[in-house]
């Protein structure tokens, strides 16, 4: 498993004074590229990135600003070309769970490719 | 059905040149909300307010700014506290279907309560 | 003068009920680029990049969630290689006044670099 | 002085591949408001709140997720009912330099109100 802390901001807050669940996602993919980019994905020039497929979230309890949170990243499959991760938020509790498939495209073209090494080797880690 | 247009923006586009992913969730809940404040909700000061429970989305095709995207909202499924919507972007063609889950709580306890009429009656026009 | 408008979304009113002060200028340089992509910017390719180096707001009424802003473009001073915008946003009153400066530098090296034609013909009619 | 580390997103970068300048923005508000949170200020339920009159920034070298930035908050100018702040984004250099006026006002009629005590001995000890 894979932990970050992610900082809240005011703006997460929504009318209803706690953070919008839109933000969720982009604490997933938070998490999800900083691995990636650990793992050696160059995000700026390499010629495989990683495109979002699909992905859910069940949330489970409120957060608010201020604060952070914790997102904890796992890969739940590893296929040739796709990945799918799963991935949990917590504060002093479970926030929300939720899973996001990437499918690794070639940046010019956008076909699917294979995920490239060293990126595969480190995804594994996370089984 | 109930349709909206969303213009984008410009940080709408990430590093890969296209919307991001997170964002195709932010024109589920503007269209949903949009419907909902149409209908009677009072997301300032009313008693009862929608709460996401869940949500989900597959992504078609990648659509970049700047233009708009159209949001068609439909309601999958109508219970006593709970609604579930299908929604789908659409540029040229279908760019991402998904499903969304409020649960409308007591805006001071958050504890569940029916959904209020006349909200119900304007989402039952939508199934 | 440029005008667009730009539909609000859900999660841009804050905990307070209105659009976030931070948005406004999301609408500053979507207004922006917008006019820079149809005089001919490449965004995605071209060598040419337009980065901000200084902005500023005066906020002037507030605006909520639904709805939608118009936002009006002018040129306030055309250089070689910089551009100083003025912005105004409007719903059935004056929302904001601001101005926006982008310096134009060379995608690769991000060394300042003149204008390209012809975004400078494009920018001249707004002045 | 004030500081926070926020910690940076995979959204903040936009198609030019640094955080784009508007989420530059967000950390302002975000060092504010969590100074005034911790100075007492109750955003939920407060009979005063304060509402963003003018901002400015100006942009000295860009950044790029992943990582963080360090935002540092002074008090420029403590007026009866408003405040200007001045603010500093850090990382391994100075990013960006802001000014900030934060109008407090009563939550219901709007109308501007006296800086609460303690919120007004918190600012001054930052001046």
């Amino acid at each position: 498993m894979y932990t970050r802390a992610i900082t809240l901001r005011w703006k997460d807050n929504d009318v209803y004074g706690h953070v919008n669940n839109v933000e969720y996602y982009s604490f997933f993919d938070t998490v999800i590229n900083e691995y990636l980019i650990e793992s050696g994905l160059d995000i700026h020039n390499g010629t495989a990135i990683g495109l979002c497929a699909e992905s859910h979230c069940t949330f489970k309890a409120p957060v608010a600003f201020p604060g952070q949170v914790e997102a904890r990243l796992r890969v739940d499959h590893l296929g040739s070309s796709s990945v799918r991760y799963a991935i949990e938020l917590h504060s002093d509790r479970l926030l929300a769970e939720g899973w996001f498939v990437h499918v690794f495209v070639d940046r010019e073209t956008r076909q699917s490719t294979p995920i490239p090494e060293p990126i595969r080797t480190c995804l594994a880690q996370l089984s």
